[in-house]
């Protein structure tokens, strides 16, 4: 039994996190903010007060912290007495986070894989980059590390892995599908942070196929799926965290993954990319300014946070799995399909920071009961996935299956 | 009889107008370049000299000259004897060289009508707001002031006039169409200074229809024509100089421009101004650097000036007209093809440059022969256009003309 969190981060999912942490303060005890920019964490917590978030009457606090600063992050989790840490932060803060959670004993959850500011599209599977490196640290500590505990990656290795252990005898391939169906009603916006959306895009794009790692070009590989609610989507094959752990753990042979572009998007990707823009080297201009092109492209683009009270639609996350039970071939799909609307009024979020965030709260809830206090590092597929999405369904975020013309919600109660 | 030349500006027109000079220097007397960047003089007198450009022996220098300060440009034309000015500088600077002219008596010849860098796309007719103003002066001072003496307009001008006087007894429409069939191989390029090429299609597209402007926005009308040599080709009605004296000039009522547009540059373009790329208003990006969008677009872009080598096809440009002659309807398309490569081997400067260089120095030497030395004010419209376009003949830009099924070139000698 832990309590008590200090979440990491001030952008639109930690506003997420936030509101379902406080929601849920019976389970979790004291909420901390933690970023940079202490005003950031303030709006948060006076947008958690104002909606009236919190479920009993507790601590909620703001502070401030650079979380490369790895003796600071430890004295800030002392003081607060913080034994779970949500780290919502850029990806480029994941092992100095890390690091104190092990020298301090508290938990940690994060939802993207740890980044390196000066790389892009390291070789594969990259949690041995850095995440895996550091098992045993955690292990010998006995510290509880939740590696990628946000929707993708996160709840859809849940779902692989639950398709794994009850739906299938042998699994051949698993494709997981992130379709956007909503409607920012901008000419052109990204979801998250231009600069760590782009980067996304402009290396190689890894999959695991026939147990091999297979590289190929951003917007080469096309597909369409004919999608619960969201209807025929076009997607791309794109480089995701979790076929680099889903891989290596779940003796699939083919782990994809396919993310929903509409031509327009592809189309102003394809000409800012061609043309220069999205480069992180700086250019000169002829006045003798040096000034690196993604950065301009980032000012000029709407903030991500400034789209969610005019988001419309919905989106539909899931994994299309195929293989063999009891002798015969089987397909299922296993989904969430989530309403950016519902999201706004319920959090202040768009849909996307809102299947981001509220997966970690739930794996937060799930190691303060103790059902997945592991006291070692695990991916999600590595932990029992049906009190995972039990809580997700309470929380927010259904699951469904469709197969062959049956399609339901599953039942976790 | 006027002699000696001083050509303002170190650009690709300005490479092509020395070379031209130069082997025409039996009429024009002693050759001047100036520039605010003295050595982009010295290398274009280097190249005119490396490919044996003089006709016959005469003086060949480079100079270094802030065409803005009038003092100083009335001191270079009395340092060297030049009778004509033949300015090719930056539309900026064309009120402050007409100023040294008029006080020093030289002779004045642009290409392009004079913008204020801080408007863009100004009320109609444009030569009204600045040039125009200035006639009386002119015709006081007996100063010979050329205005628009490059193709589109200048060339285009002296077709409209040669229809009118030979062609037709009544003229009712004048579209003047400028398609660059050319291929520079590069994913995208302007085939001028960006900054100066992107304000033609940013603002409002003027039109003279009817007997009245009529204003649309930029790629709102589109239209194909069959041309001769380029075939089908896709254009899109532009703003541009030569509407706004033809329709005072000529009594003609409706005149028209079309620039040729394909579809991958009305894409790019599009998508650069809708994300706010294009915009001469700085921004601040995240890291607090003030920058102003158009200039880092220009710095990425090609250079236009390194397209010349690589630059293969043809130009088409020319007047589609339409009306009456000895009572029954009449069209032609009075028009000249121009070949990049053609214009590379000889003066080392792509076809757009040519086409506007080579009937500025045709201008010149009808100055220098006293035909064309009017001693006022005057649109290219305004003066004979058989002198003008036998000149052309010579210089490498035929003129032809197609009627029905009909197509030949025009002999003026």
């Amino acid at each position: 039994m832990k309590k008590n969190v200090l979440i990491i981060g001030a952008g639109g999912v930690s506003q997420v996190v936030a509101h379902k942490c406080a929601r849920n303060n019976d389970v979790l005890g004291d909420i901390h903010v933690a970023s940079r920019t202490v005003e950031k964490c303030e709006a948060i917590v006076a947008s958690v007060r104002e909606k009236g978030s919190l479920k009993v009457e507790g601590r909620l606090e703001a502070h401030a912290l650079d979380a490369m600063d790895v003796a600071a992050t430890k004295a800030l989790i002392e003081k607060t007495g913080a034994q779970i840490v949500l780290n919502v932060g850029s990806s480029f803060i994941n092992m100095s986070v890390l690091s104190a959670c092990i020298e301090t004993g508290a938990a940690y959850i994060d939802t993207a894989i740890h980044e390196d500011p000066l790389k892009i599209c390291e070789t594969p599977p990259w949690y041995a980059n850095y995440e895996w490196k550091r098992r045993e640290e955690c292990e010998k500590a006995g510290v509880t590390a939740i590696l990628g505990a946000g929707f993708d990656p996160g709840v859809v290795n849940a779902y692989a892995k639950l398709a794994h252990d009850e739906y299938f005898d042998r699994i051949d391939t698993i494709d997981i599908i992130d379709v956007n169906a909503g409607s920012h009603g901008r000419y052109f916006s990204t979801n998250f942070d231009p600069e760590i959306n782009f980067r996304e895009f402009t290396g190689q794009v890894w999959s695991w196929q026939d147990n091999a790692w297979v590289s190929n070009s951003m917007f080469e590989i096309r597909k369409e799926w004919d999608l619960p609610v969201v209807g025929t989507s076009t997607t791309y094959m794109t480089g995701h965290d979790e076929i680099h752990s889903l891989s290596q753990n779940l003796g699939v042979p083919t782990v994809r993954f396919w993310m929903g572009f509409g031509d327009h998007y592809v189309n102003v990707f394809t000409v800012l990319k061609n043309l220069g823009l999205l480069s992180e080297q700086p250019v000169t201009t002829a006045e003798g300014l040096e000034v690196v092109p993604l950065k301009v492209v980032k000012a000029v683009l709407p903030d991500p946070s400034s789209l969610a009270p005019d988001y419309t639609g919905k989106t539909c996350i899931g994994d299309l799995v195929k293989g063999v039970k009891d002798g015969r071939e089987r397909e299922v799909f296993i989904y969430n399909v989530a309403d950016h609307k519902d999201a706004y009024n319920e959090v202040g979020s768009q849909g996307i920071s809102y299947t981001a965030g509220v997966p970690a709260v739930a794996a937060a809830m799930l190691i303060a009961t103790g059902e997945w206090d592991v006291k070692k590092m695990a991916n999600v597929e590595d932990l029992a996935p049906r009190p995972f999405l039990a809580v997700l369904d309470r929380l927010g975020l259904p699951t469904r299956i469709r197969e062959g013309e049956d399609d339901r919600a599953l039942d976790f109660a």
